[in-house]
């Protein structure tokens, strides 16, 4: 299955959430069964000899991606989450995105210090949301192997917002 | 590994999010990649040979289970997510919870007709979110194969809240 396959199930919404955006709607290939799997194994494949030690998923749609990731990998799974959902003591990060603001957290005792960690979300649109969640890794002792998005909005240039790291997007527009 | 080590590995957070309620916060469990491997193992294993024909998963830590349980089964991946995240038509339904009140939404086209689904989240405490969710799958055309919870809390009598269904926890308190 080539990537040209994967992005014909992905629906384009129009202005969503706001007028003028088009909103890349994974979950028609989420519900594809194979498609779903085919992009857990393109991942899991890439990272499946890069000694990572844990995988960090960004709420909520990130979770899609990581968690699987995590399992094929055998490692832990560290979510970085939106404020007052993790129960222990947290880092926390604002930051500005496409559409208004936002803040994150990583909880404090999440990583061990000098863990090889992969951060991945759904998207990499503006990378607001990716620079953030790197600053929290860092901040709880994580090392920055990859930052890996299933598409990437290239147009965007989100990849100028971020610090020098590694990145790989399976989609791109 | 036996469920007393995996409840062994869930941090109890007392007054969190409120005075009073014990949270069970499971990112202890999740972080360690064996016992993360084995919860989903578990799962898989259960619902290997029941013909599920998709996995509904709450958002947003219900993602964190059903995502790699979807991927295990080799079949699709269907969110239930809270309102305006789900970008195309939705059927909507709101509800009242342990503390305050919840709306949770389904693409109107996320299922066909007839479909077999299990629905997975992490915690069945009053049963007000599940009940929620199993409206939502009906209404889309779901048939309900059974209800999946990595933790129940059986003194909230979660059970009663929902109809007749058949329900799994993994570990119970």
């Amino acid at each position: 299955m080539a990537n040209i396959n994967l992005s014909d199930l992905i629906r384009n919404v129009p202005d969503f959430p706001i007028p003028g955006i088009q909103f890349k709607d994974i979950t028609t290939l989420l519900r594809d069964g194979g498609a779903f799997r085919h992009v857990i194994e393109a991942f899991s494949e890439r990272y499946s000899e890069r000694d990572i030690d844990a995988v960090v998923g960004i709420e909520s749609r990130g979770f899609i991606l990581s968690a699987p990731l995590a399992y094929n990998l055998g490692v832990g799974l560290i979510p970085v989450r939106k404020p007052g959902k993790l129960p222990a003591e947290t880092y926390q990060i604002e930051y500005e995105l496409e559409y208004g603001t936002n803040t994150l957290e990583i909880h404090r005792d999440a990583l061990e210090n000098g863990m090889r960690v992969l951060i991945i979300d759904d998207l990499l649109a503006t990378g607001g949301t990716i620079a953030a969640a790197t600053q929290l890794v860092e901040q709880a002792g994580g090392v920055i192997d990859e930052l890996a998005f299933l598409i990437e909005l290239t147009f965007l240039n989100g990849r100028q917002q971020i610090g020098n790291y590694s990145i790989f997007s399976m989609i791109q527009y």
